[in-house]
C-alpha cells in the first residue's frame, strides 16, 4: 500500500492566495519527506482534482488521502469535491480513495485559528 | 482604549459552513472572556461587516482589530475587505480599525494545518 496525499484548494485569479497553501504542502515535505503530496484547485488555478489525482496514481500511490483545504464545508467541500472525486474512484478502480474533513473543521486547526485571531502565536 | 475584535468570513448558503467560524467565537470567548468579539460576513450570512462593526462601537470599542478568517488573500481579501473597512473609518473616525493578516498566512495556522493534513492531531 502506498500512500498519498491530496490537498484540495479553491483557487483564485491573485496568484499570491495560493502562498498559505503552498507553504502546507512545503511544511508537509518537511515532516513526512517521503509522502507524495500534490495540491489541486477547484477553479482559476491548475492542476484540477482529477489530473493531480492521476499524477499520485501515475507515481504509483494506492491509497489518497483527499483533505479539502477549506474553512467550512459548504458546497464546494459537500457537492463539487464528491463528484470530482467519483470521477478519479471510476478511472481508478485500483486505488483506495478517502475523504476526510474539511481542514478547518479539525480541533486543533480551529484552536491556532482562535489563539492567533488573539493575536498569540502559538 | 476598549479593544474588539471583529472576524470576517466569507459566508455561504449551506448553515452548517459557518461551523469552524462559530467554533473559532466560541474557543476565543472561552480564552478572553471580556473580550467584545463579532463574526461578520461577505455574502451569504448575516451580519455584514459594517453591521457587526457597528455593534462593537456601540458596544464601546475604539480599537477593533479586523481578522480575516479566510485561508488565501485574493480578491476578497485584497479589495472587498479594505472597501467595507473604508466605511467603517468613515463612519467611525472616533475608533481604529487595524486590519490584519488573513488567518491562513499565519505561521502557527499554517503549521497546524500541515500536521492536521498529515493526520497529527498535535
Amino acid at each position: 500500500m502506498t500512500r498519498g496525499l491530496l490537498l484540495f484548494a479553491h483557487g483564485a485569479r491573485d496568484p499570491r492566495w495560493a502562498l498559505p497553501f503552498e507553504a502546507i504542502v512545503q511544511r508537509i515535505a518537511a515532516r513526512a519527506p517521503g509522502l507524495p503530496v500534490r495540491l489541486a484547485f477547484l477553479e482559476f488555478m491548475a492542476p484540477t482534482l482529477p489530473e493531480a489525482g492521476d499524477a499520485l496514481v501515475a507515481q504509483g500511490c494506492d491509497e489518497i488521502e483527499v483533505v479539502p483545504l477549506f474553512l467550512g464545508a459548504g458546497g464546494h467541500v459537500r457537492k463539487d469535491l464528491p463528484e470530482l472525486l467519483a470521477r478519479l474512484r471510476q478511472a481508478h478502480p485500483g486505488s483506495t480513495w478517502l475523504l476526510r474533513p474539511a481542514i478547518g473543521e479539525v480541533d486543533s486547526v480551529v484552536d491556532a485559528m482562535a489563539r492567533a485571531a488573539l493575536g498569540h502565536s502559538n
